[in-house]
């Protein structure tokens, strides 16, 4: 018999003060929600970005592993002081903040015995019972545990991890999307198109979202589903309302 | 007598299924984190980003609004039926959701009359009691209800508006920041910084950030402060550790 295919959601936690000061922008939120879609049909529905505070890294851990079937954490696991993703997690959860015997291993074959100090040796230290997340670009280790899989920061060094998370991960039912460009404005289509979403409110969601190319405005429609033949049928619907509207498709 | 500036913070709440699926890469926190900064000394400690959702967003916007001192919106104000900001602060606030005279008149000079059809009108519904903040690049006046200030999505029209939100607040104390970027790994440092830091901890936030620049590795170390004065000790023993560790600094 074949397993029925559920919907599975995540969120997304950023830890670090500068994403929210607006030193650094952020680059991990669309690739880790476009991986999770694409590669395990899971989505991101919610997205939080909060300083390196423990109280408050502990209080939206709590929070969000509870109202999602995953959270994803960036940021905070490296050796300095401002580091404290893997001590918050574990008083989120109420678990010891210890050694965590292989990556202690991986972390002191990568550095040598002898250049493995202290700063290095806190990347092994991690929530008790913590599965690791590999790391092949430099070495240290994310961590999964319960439903929290915490990555670095680093946007090179966390796209070289994703693929490590998949063992640890339920899949989910794929959101497929296609985008319809217009060459008009979002009032000239808004009536037609919200009856459009009307008909297919419990399985398509419709977005619509203003674009500038080459000085000309136009509408990107997305629709995004998880059933490719209803996409198909907004799709056809949408198709006419270009016809009756006599607009213009900008063609990729 | 001069008055005693307070440290004044912000929440941002990003309204828009595209910016959580991945689709589109967002740039309005780090353009208003800045600005908020520079130009009125308002920090933002937390950001949220959330579909469309109505529920959700009524329920975000109660518990920022009670958070934080200001809780800036994206997304969600234009015509088409996915826009559901307006209608949602309105709920959350239970205020009523109408016509805004002014706003009303502002699109039917705009789009004329004959042109100005329901999608359009739309656009002039707010919750009852809004202030508006104009929009010199497409007429559609965002607005500000409470401590709550809603702007449009689309970043070159958000940037066009984000002046006109200073008149409804309140300045604050600014952050100053100084950063030394060095020729050397977090764990080499990682020690006498987070010593560094306990010595100013109620005064600096100081940060460490790996980059990679030219095939070299290195990392920023960020000092943030309301303090000059604190900002510059900060610097001098950080200009200390450097010298102890023979560490190459890299200017810009």
């Amino acid at each position: 018999m074949k397993k029925k295919i559920k919907k599975i959601n995540a969120a997304i936690l950023i830890i670090g003060n500068e994403i929210l000061s607006g030193r650094t922008q952020d680059k991990n939120i669309a690739f880790i929600s476009n991986w999770l879609n694409l590669k395990c049909g899971i989505s991101v529905n919610e997205v939080r970005i909060v300083p390196d505070i423990e109280k408050t890294i502990v209080n939206n851990i709590r929070h969000l592993s509870k109202e999602f079937n995953y959270v994803f954490t960036t940021g905070g696991i490296g050796p300095t002081h401002d580091d404290i993703t893997a001590q918050s997690i574990s008083k989120a959860f109420k678990t010891k903040y210890e050694y965590h015997k292989e990556a202690y291993q991986i972390l002191e074959a990568y550095y040598g015995k002898k250049k493995f100090n202290d700063g290095r040796k806190k990347m092994a230290k991690m929530p008790r019972g913590a599965k690791l997340i590999y790391n092949p670009s430099s070495a240290a280790p994310g961590f999964m545990i319960k439903n929290v899989l915490s990555l670095p920061g680093v946007p090179s060094i966390l796209n070289s991890m994703i693929e490590n998370c998949k063992r640890y991960l339920v899949k989910g039912l794929k959101t497929h999307s296609k985008t319809l460009n217009l060459y008009t404005v979002e009032s000239n289509i808004s009536k037609r198109l919200g009856l459009i979403q009307k008909k297919y409110k419990k399985s398509v969601d419709i977005g619509s979202y203003p674009f500038f190319r080459l000085g000309k405005i136009g509408v990107s429609i997305v629709s995004r589903s998880n059933s490719i033949p209803k996409l198909r049928r907004v799709n056809k619907d949408l198709l006419k309302l270009v016809k009756i509207k006599k607009i213009r498709i900008l063609k990729v």
